[in-house]
């Protein structure tokens, strides 16, 4: 089973309108709401594509009874914390003259630190059947520092490994606590480091005890970045669509892959960068494509930086 | 007692951002949620005051549960019809740098015949206690073209003048029924009527069977128009902030009067301006700034077209 975290949760709000034009008003049919985060997302398409997944998260306020129906509705197996302070909500305005996706997120309120305990009870009672753990998202203002590095150790102490996706200090915290896959975009991780090449920040996460960086390149497709090797996967050519959730669903083809004991490199960079790209091809986030396969058999995978200039027919 | 009815309610939900910038991500702090809907700032405006007050309207859903619970919290005395159909939401992003505001508006669901029929019997049932009756705001889509008509004659039957605030067809619909007063906009009226001159279109509206249109002109301050007069009323200098409820306001302040027997142009426009200019000054739509009687000091009040130009000293 792949037991999935999400610290700080969301409502999820999308409206399509035909223009945002700052400042003005707009009519739109009703929007979908939706369980999200980027746990959530990864337990979603984990589940969707048939693996065992279990969605631990936390729930509170009249949006919190929102997001505990909607993830109910969803049918992928959940254990929510209930907290007094309300989830928060994230809204997403979908142009859709230019396609593009303007995206207010509330920041959160963090949980009292009885309620953070209940979230790491429920940890500790599923971590007997869980093949890999993965902790993903931000965590709301305010939470405590020794959250995320308690969560790794407990899952390591039970001999589980751990898939974090994470941004700032925490993702440092994570490489430091001894997670095992790190999956930040490159600014992300130019930020954390402050390291200015994001080959060199990933690699500084693997001194730092990773066994394997994730670098997610937007169109430019992923960096595995290893102790020894760092290998690039692309698609042969541009996709267009819906960039949200890309990267959850990379994270949720490693915790696939991890799960069923898989851990060379190649094979789960192909994977998560074939799954990310056929994230993109779906409307909304915590869905993808059942074209990765053939998305997979498109990939261009090659050792970084490229030594043999690629034929250009 | 003022009695409101509101057909499309709204969830709104403000959210404060630094900059909004189409297709970025934003993060902001947790967004207000209010009860909305025009006819419900009418109420909220006019309680507030200190007049007597009922507020009409439907919900559904979970929306339509966190509207009540947030209608039960403001103290406004209410009726609201269950639905089946989820309650709109509405949603604006303040711009804290620009100062202005982009707003949603969900279109909202037609609640059944039976369910109108069940919102119908609410009024016949406040009627007896009204002096005045609003209705105030959009209709839902495919909402009865009966409906508006049905409202207005059911009041006048009961002696009870009516105030409406609506757009498109709905307005002509409304003065024909015999509403007493109308309160639409330039943009509004020139829609509704296909008139180009929004003062012609007034008069049209009159020429309908209304005795007074209130024509808010923004930052222009408001015109009143009846079968004999136009008055035109500004503040001596215009005022920054939030328009947002500005027009709700003044329809507040003309239902106030109305409810105290007041029926002279010059006076309700006034108050109306007064209350409207007071709604400027607010963060959000529904409240006036206790500012509105220096304000209503500081109007000038003319015949228009104006005969005799200004001195500018």
């Amino acid at each position: 089973m792949i037991l999935t975290v999400t610290p700080n949760p969301a409502l999820d709000l999308t409206w399509r309108i035909d223009r945002l034009v700052p400042g003005a008003t707009h009519r739109a049919d009703a929007g979908a709401v939706r369980a999200g985060g980027k746990g959530l997302n990864v337990a979603r398409v984990a589940h969707a594509q048939g693996a065992s997944v279990l969605a631990v998260s936390t729930a509170g306020g009249r949006s919190g009874i929102e997001l505990a129906a909607e993830l109910a509705t969803s049918g992928v197996p959940h254990r929510l914390v209930e907290v007094v302070g309300a989830t928060r909500q994230s809204i997403a305005l979908v142009d859709e003259s230019l396609g593009d996706t303007t995206i207010v997120n509330e920041r959160g309120v963090n949980p009292s630190d009885p309620e953070w305990a209940a979230l790491l009870g429920e940890v500790v009672d599923a971590l007997p059947g869980a093949k890999v753990l993965v902790v993903s998202g931000s965590l709301p203002p305010g939470a405590p520092q020794t959250l995320l590095p308690l969560l790794i150790g407990t899952a390591r102490d039970a001999g589980v490994p751990v898939i974090v996706d994470t941004s700032g200090p925490a993702m440092l915290q994570a490489a430091d606590a001894g997670a095992s896959v790190l999956k930040p975009n490159a600014a992300e991780l130019v930020e954390a480091t402050g390291i200015a090449d994001p080959i060199d920040g990933a690699r500084s996460l693997i001194a730092r005890g990773a066994e394997l960086v994730l670098l997610s390149l937007g169109a430019d497709g992923m960096l595995a970045v290893t102790g020894s090797e760092t290998l690039h996967a692309r698609l042969d050519a541009p996709l267009s669509g819906n960039p949200t959730g890309a990267g959850d669903a990379g994270v949720a083809a490693c915790a696939v892959l991890y799960a069923d004991g898989v851990r060379d490199p190649e094979t789960l960079l192909r994977r998560a960068t074939a799954w990310s790209a056929a994230a993109v091809l779906m409307p909304l986030a915590g869905e993808i494509s059942d074209d990765w396969v053939a998305l997979e058999e498109r990939l261009v995978v090659a050792p970084f930086p490229r030594t043999v200039r690629e034929d250009p027919l």
